[in-house]
């Protein structure tokens, strides 16, 4: 391939949202469903969410949490409940109706034996765990109750697009509930910094934290929390929510707990969670336009052996010296699991051969021919540089430096994302470069803004972008509010979003 | 608590339905929940199902299996193509008929925005799945596909019991298409195998391999197999199940590959899955009038260690001690994963503390008060021998054998179930004899069955009881059918059942 084409078409100058779409395909990770608005997630895309969940589940035990099942279906009864969840979720939901399909005159299948009680899908669990937590909470030595599940959520989404917006994703959500508001809200830090430190040092994803305005609010809670990540189109993408409920949910559905001074008092929750949308963030901060980039500590494998055979009567002892180095290296763990091998042995010209795995952003391919095995080398590429770029290593080296290397992208990546975004992010004083700025390339702009919706709508209206948060290392920083001209205004993000 | 007392009420002989719910109450496994038909999974029973969940997995991705995950909902058309899976999986299911809520005059939530076309909730993805595979297969290149996917599941069953049989349930559905029906005829075979090593080495609990008869088939296969186990009340559970789909779907989904030879051909495909049902199974496989008893491959955790402090001066230097013996014991490590210690700290009289314990099935607790302190030892009982059974061990040598205990204590509990089964498992040569053993007792009855369906019908309608599966390892075994005197009739396995 020459250097000035490259293996996805467009590129992501020529049409981002098409070549998001391409990037999937070529990295086969998922594909449209043929139910609306759902995905069929693929075995590489899947062991990407297989890997989120195995590293994120040992930090939420870790940090005392621990796993249970709720059911899938909520009765309407429950949303009734809570006002401001019902205004948040009833908008967008599956509504189970019959409990059983019937065969009409035409012999097709309908529905039939309608149900006294509709349920729909669950949209998020708090309604029913709110439920549970009123049952199982009587006494200050029953709190604090932290609990996680990992489960499928439907919300009947008009516009989808692939890991970022699906009508069915995956998620895991947290619900915990404390005998005091300060815990509660300790709890919701805690676990957005578990959230931002995942997404930093496995995605290798620079994220920012912060504080959701109460537009951008979870139905039901009272503070939301969030993870901010910019896309390489400079838009942000939402990675991750932790909400302080307070009493919303605990006063709709009574739980309540007797305290060591014997009085009745209601719990605080929260809830957090993070989905499947992270490896679409994954995809839009690293990948380039020969294909999918993966950090190594996330992907499904870390090395490919390519065997290089142009004479049949070298097969089998290079491919013999493939899996050989593959046994060494399978022996070795990396970041909690055991090195992920491939060996390609289809029967491919190298190029395309070599192509296919570039496009499945696989962090370190190995060549192998006659040459190499004969002086006991590999030829290593790095996802992370030219296609071109290769080193001769020797068989011992390898094996040796193979996680140093890892390592080494894993940070490569970091860094140049964390670069973009610190280049793409501006410190906006005056309204008039505001509008510049999102007229123009756009990107993060911190500003100070004086807490009116007003504001936030007509901006959003008027240029399309929205307050992602109000960052919170910066929550004592005060100023010159750009749209009002009043002082003593906090500072936020403003950014187009996904 | 006097030996002529138990922790659970009704003991097994009194009640045995009743006690099985009362085990899962006492060991806080799961609870019904609002929904109908549908539990919450409570986080000591959940953990059972993690455990299960990471020992299947590794043997299905050791067995060349990837993961992957389908959509909830399948339209109503796809169930449509296979005209017998509609016959089993239609009359009992939930159909998801609208995309919105919205609130009436009354103030009360109700379904709006009806769908086009319905789609039902997943009771099982045959048919989304081979949709997929009818995209993905092209040539003999592509094949074989082996997938498995971890998912939820809803079938409205009329009369649920936890675990066991309920609305919605937990599983893994492994999907996979061959070249040829003997490959896929092997693949079948392969996984049941997977499962019943599975069964008897890590939940203890003895099965037998068979295949079912044409009455019991997954609809839509060629042929079913399952593993049958027996449980205390003599009942026998499926507690997993392999089929072999022949052409069945891909015929119905136009799954056909180019052959080497160049000749278009249909792919043979295999389905096969096991559930949160095996939890069931676990419970009624083991426990006992005391409560829950769990083979430690499988446990959530291994050893409790309970803290014994008469005197409040005590009280520092005791836990000092039990923390240390708790790290020495975290070290270490039982079948591929860390060993479960917990610290039961909490201010309850010693007997009640241990007898939570006991209910909740943990293998081993090791008491330790002054005395044991003083002598740096601990007193170990082991939950497969009776409560009052202690034994006193020095500090290092409880580090030192704990995983011989648990061993010895796996061993024991399969042991004793496959005894159970043994001795409830008769060779019945005359209808007479048979009559009698269902009238009695009944359990496991070995018999020659000639084949004829009207002959199940009638042994159901009379006697309540169904052939579980003719047994493999008596495939070859022909002799005279009880039932109507003819020869060269097969050996089945006739029972009561889950």
């Amino acid at each position: 391939m020459k250097s000035n084409k490259t293996a996805i078409k467009p590129t992501r100058a020529e049409n981002y949202p098409e070549w998001y779409q391409q990037i999937i395909k070529a990295a086969d990770l998922a594909e449209v469903s043929p139910v609306r608005g759902c995905m069929i997630i693929k075995p590489w895309g899947y062991a990407i969410w297989e890997n989120i969940q195995r590293v994120l589940d040992e930090k939420f035990k870790a940090t005392g949490h621990k796993n249970l099942y709720f059911p899938l279906m909520i009765p309407l009864s429950f949303m009734q409940k809570e006002a401001e969840h019902i205004e948040g979720f009833a908008k967008e939901c599956a509504v189970v109706t019959h409990s059983r399909l019937a065969v009409n005159e035409e012999g097709k299948l309908t529905p039939a034996n309608p149900l006294e009680e509709a349920y729909i899908i669950r949209p998020t669990s708090e309604t029913l765990i709110g439920d549970a937590f009123s049952r199982w909470i009587q006494s200050y030595r029953d709190l604090p109750v932290l609990v996680n599940q990992w489960a499928n959520i439907v919300r009947w989404e008009m516009r989808t697009r692939m890991f970022l917006r699906t009508t069915e994703f995956l998620w895991q959500e947290g619900h915990t509930a404390h005998a005091t508001s300060e815990e509660a809200m300790q709890e919701t830090h805690a676990m957005l910094d578990v959230y931002a430190q995942f997404a930093e040092e496995y995605l290798a994803m620079p994220v920012i934290k912060g504080e959701k305005t109460a537009s951008e609010r979870f139905p039901g809670a009272d503070n939301t929390y969030c993870i901010e990540a910019m896309m390489q189109d400079k838009k942000a993408l939402q990675a991750g929510t932790s909400h302080f409920l307070g009493q919303h949910f605990s006063k709709s559905f009574n739980i309540k707990y007797l305290s060591a001074a014997g009085k009745e008092e209601f719990v605080s929750t929260t809830s957090w969670g993070v989905s499947t949308r992270l490896i679409g963030g994954l995809i839009m901060t690293h990948s380039d336009d020969n294909g999918l980039v993966l950090p190594p500590k996330i992907a499904p494998s870390h090395v490919v052996i390519l065997p290089i055979i142009h004479d049949d009567a070298d097969r089998e002892s290079i491919l013999t010296y493939c899996d050989k180095l593959a046994s060494e290296l399978r022996e070795l763990r990396y970041h909690g699991r055991q090195l992920g091998v491939e060996i390609d042995t289809r029967d491919l010209p190298g190029g395309e051969k070599a192509w296919s795995w570039v496009k499945k952003g696989i962090p370190i391919r190995l060549e192998i021919g006659k040459r190499e095995m004969a002086a006991q080398q590999v030829s290593m590429s790095r996802r992370d540089k030219d296609y071109k770029d290769r080193q001769a290593l020797s068989h011992n080296e390898i094996v040796k430096i193979i996680d140093a290397e890892l390592d080494d992208i894993e940070a490569h990546l970091f860094l140049r994302a964390q670069t973009f975004q610190q280049e793409n992010t501006q410190t906006i004083t005056n309204f008039d470069d505001f509008c510049r700025f999102f007229e123009g390339d756009g990107g993060f702009a911190l500003t100070y803004w004086n807490g009116d919706a007003a504001i936030e709508a007509e901006m959003k209206q008027k240029l399309g972008v929205t307050i992602r948060c109000l960052p919170l290392d910066k929550a004592d920083m005060r100023g010159k509010c750009i749209f009002s001209g009043q002082a003593n205004a906090r500072m936020v993000i403003f950014a187009k979003a996904y």
